[in-house]
């Protein structure tokens, strides 16, 4: 293990009917109006808007509101929603979504401590020194931007899929009732899976040595996810799987999963940014095109841990070293199959031409990763495994 | 899963070198007067006293200390704490050592805020409002009081070692260094690992249905700690086993395996307690003692999980579930064995006769339990399948 810090301040408030709590919970934070943040509607659908501006009416918690924040969520949103916010003079932020839109109310939350432009916090040109409260209510759990100090937002000028973390962006309560998530389309729930079995693998394989608790977690959130996301495919009412899988999103991402180690590797993330910001495919779909073609390209640097992965997640345990890592890789494409996700960039609809492109683009971040450190030339050749 | 919030707002600094970091971290609280409370010395002899004071002194917070908590640690001790600490008018407390260490600490800062007696905090009489901050260096890991809000104290008057939680004591800071663990003599390596596992089982074991993530998180840590405990017998100053060690102890009882949960089981902890507070053993050997005879007595209320522990910590797949679970506990006593630790009363002196007097001083607090709720003829039942 490795030296590391953890504090994670926020404040999970998990189960089913809790989402009533919201307006109080800000009240005692002496929050007194707030801006709304939220996507394309579904809430006014499903009753969580509702639910969540009764609570806020019944607290004397005052609101405005920005709509339409998109998957892969956008820049101009994020600044739109910060120019709300401050012509309306809020006191705290309140996130009703998914990871989109927590990542676009953190971005906004910098925003609003800070004269410039809030992309600079993206370039890395300086750190966020303080943030308005965040708040949030989930409604898709995938990111665990719920507990974590992260944000991803796309600069749609300039081809940017970037990420941003400060200690200052922890939302300060956040609300997950798995029950809302009930009414999720069965591909959207697969790609949540997706999306918490890449950040767990992210860190799995980012080739710290001496981690076996955190390994054992890992592998534990791993089966978890993959159990239950099938059980939601046939039931997707299943409150007991929705709760499971919710809380292995959060655990996937918030930290915990995270020290004593490298920090994780990333590359996978990164190029998938690139599919996600050229050809606007959903973050899980990209993912399950571009992990296991990065394993296939990878697993020789560290050819212990892809057998740990086979043996642990597949029950692989005969033939070589070797052989076991490329049948976990491929039994991992299979799964991901099986969730009806697409596991080639020719499946949408990606030409070999291209590639030079979606290489281009995630290489303006290189290197990439840390279990092989990944140039132009490498990220381009796990492309072309990806391809077919 | 069932319900729950979660939030632990404790900065952990973990790592090989940390120890210096301390004096910084107390004075970023605005903390100018601490009091230092720690055990018999072994800090002094191993250098972590010095190392803290030349630390505190670098970002000038004035000491004063209160030194002797003993394992088991005495409402006296406490109260002689509290004196001191209002008398020097400190505006921190500063815990240096182990979980004694750490439940004086979290006693005297509740104690510190209040007028009366602070044992009307164990009593359930009230509930602690406010509390001084708490600081620490963790010297021996075992009980998570490093990164939760319990405290478990023995008032030596009434012969009653009982337990406080509350949200204002946990620490602000706490510093893991593993590498000063090095030195702890065998048996109190054991002990830990027993603490340890036995804070786990007490969440495994609780009776919860559908926390499988927690499941798997709880059977990681199982196994990790019984995997490096073992090392560190053979090789006492291995630092990646005692890292391991150490960051098992926390997660075993900081909260992270307890959410969805019924809040764990306890029974086990209850009766030791007796037998710390009437024999003065130590909390690691009194558990290697009474859980497995707990299992014993309890197993039948929930067969599927017992033979699930059976599969999973034990790789025993033969057998029915109750010839599994049976063959399980034994397996358990064994590991125990392996470690030098007692498995039965009479190793530790007890005599048969006494057990009656232990069943009346655990009951006190009955019912105990949720897996099956204990009365004092059930605790005593428990005791005889531990006497031999």
């Amino acid at each position: 293990m490795k030296n590391f810090v953890y504090q994670n301040p926020t404040k999970i408030i998990f189960g089913e009917g809790t989402i009533n709590q919201i307006g109080k919970e800000i009240k005692n934070h002496g929050v007194n109006k707030v801006l709304i943040i939220y996507g394309g509607g579904s809430i006014l659908k499903n009753g969580v808007y509702e639910e969540v501006t009764k609570s806020l009416k019944e607290h004397d918690v005052d609101y405005v509101e920005v709509s339409g924040v998109q998957p892969n969520p956008v820049l101009s949103k994020v600044q739109e929603a910060i120019n709300k916010a401050k012509e309306e003079k809020v006191e705290g932020l309140l996130a009703i979504g998914g990871g989109s839109v927590y990542d676009t109310t953190k971005a906004v939350s910098i925003g609003c401590h800070y004269e410039g432009n809030v992309w600079d916090f993206y370039e890395r040109k300086l750190k966020p020194k303080s943030a308005m409260p965040i708040f949030g209510v989930l409604t898709i759990s995938a990111t665990a931007s719920e507990m974590n100090m992260g944000s991803v937002i796309t600069n749609e000028d300039e081809d940017k899929k970037w990420s941003c973390g400060s200690p200052v962006m922890y939302p300060k309560v956040s609300i997950i009732d798995p029950k809302v998530q009930a009414t999720l389309p069965p591909n959207q729930t697969a790609n949540t899976a997706i999306d918490t079995m890449a950040h767990v693998f992210e860190l799995y394989f980012d080739g710290t040595e001496d981690v076996d608790v955190l390994m054992e977690y890992s592998e534990g959130i791993i089966r978890t996810t993959m159990k239950h996301v099938k059980v939601l495919l046939e039931d997707p009412t299943n409150y007991q799987s929705r709760a499971q899988l919710a809380w292995c999103a959060t655990l996937g991402l918030n930290g915990s999963n995270g020290v004593g180690r490298s920090g994780g590797d990333w590359a996978s993330h990164n190029i998938e940014h690139s599919l996600s910001v050229l050809y606007g495919v959903s973050h899980g779909a990209g993912l399950a095109i571009v992990f296991p073609a990065w394993m296939k390209y990878v697993y020789k640097e560290n050819i212990d841990m892809f057998e740990r992965f086979a043996e642990q997640i597949f029950n692989i345990t005969e033939g070589t070293k070797e052989e076991k890592a490329l049948k976990a890789i491929e039994e991992l494409k299979i799964f991901f199959k099986s969730l009806n996700a697409p596991v080639t960039l020719k499946e949408i609809g990606v030409k070999p031409e291209e590639l030079d492109e979606i290489a281009d683009n995630a290489a303006m971040q290189a290197p990439l990763g840390t279990l092989k450190k990944l140039e132009r030339e490498d990220i381009l050749e796990i492309l072309k495994i990806a391809y077919k």
